[in-house]
C-alpha cells in the first residue's frame, strides 16, 4: 500500500489522448490524460466516465435533443458522463485529467480511430 | 450534467466523519468526508477504497502481519485500501477527503460502532 501523487506521474509523460493506468479498485481504474484540442465525438454504451480536472481549464462538450453544450471546469472540478451521452473532451492548453471508469474502458468508446488506445499502460 | 466542485459541497456541511455523496457511476459513489482524530480501526470484506486528498496533510494508517504503518499524504495525493486491510484515517489537523468506493459501502466496515452513518446524504 503507497499514496500516489497524480502531479508527479503526469512528468512522467508528454503524450496526449493516451490515458495511463494509475491504479485500480472494485473493477474500475483511475486513469491520467494529457489533453489538447478537441477529442473525437463518442460514447459509451456501458460505461459511466468520470473527469476530475487535476489542471484547467478543461470543457466537455456534450450533445443531446437540445442540441450541443458545453461544461466549462477548472483545476478541482469534475463532471460524470453518464453511459449513451454523446460527447467530446475539447482543452484549448493542455489540460490534465484524472479518470475514473471501468477498466477496458476504450478511450474513443464507440468511435474508434487514430486516437484509440487498446491497452493503456501503468505508470 | 453538471460539473461539481469539492471545495464548494465541503462549505455545505461542518460535520467530521460523515460522508456526504456527491456523485455516483458504475454502482460507486463519489463522497465527501470532513476528518478530525482517529476514525477507528476497520476493514470492509468486499470493498477497495480510494481517498483522495483534498484539504491535508492526512494520514492513513493501516496494519497487517508487519506491524502497524502509516501513510501521510498531502493534498492531491491519494491511496487505495484493498479490502480486507485493516486501517484507519487519521488527522491531526481538519482534513478534507473524497472518497471512491462502492455505493452502500459503510464507512465503519465491520467495526461499527457510534461513527456508522448507514445512509449517507447526497449534498
Amino acid at each position: 500500500m503507497h499514496k500516489i501523487n497524480p502531479i508527479e506521474k503526469f512528468g512522467l509523460f508528454t503524450e496526449r489522448w493516451s490515458p495511463k493506468i494509475v491504479a485500480e479498485l472494485n473493477g474500475q481504474h483511475v486513469k491520467l490524460v494529457k489533453s489538447l484540442g478537441s477529442f473525437p465525438w463518442h460514447h459509451h454504451d456501458h460505461e459511466d466516465e468520470m473527469f476530475l480536472v487535476v489542471k484547467g481549464p478543461f470543457n466537455m462538450e456534450y450533445r443531446d435533443a437540445g442540441g450541443e453544450h458545453r461544461v466549462t471546469m477548472n483545476t478541482g472540478e469534475f463532471i460524470v458522463v453518464p453511459r449513451g451521452v454523446e460527447h467530446r473532451p475539447v482543452a484549448e492548453q493542455e489540460a490534465w485529467i484524472m479518470l475514473f471508469e471501468p477498466a477496458g474502458t476504450l478511450n474513443t468508446g464507440n468511435a474508434g480511430g487514430e486516437h484509440t488506445v487498446a491497452k493503456p499502460d501503468w505508470i
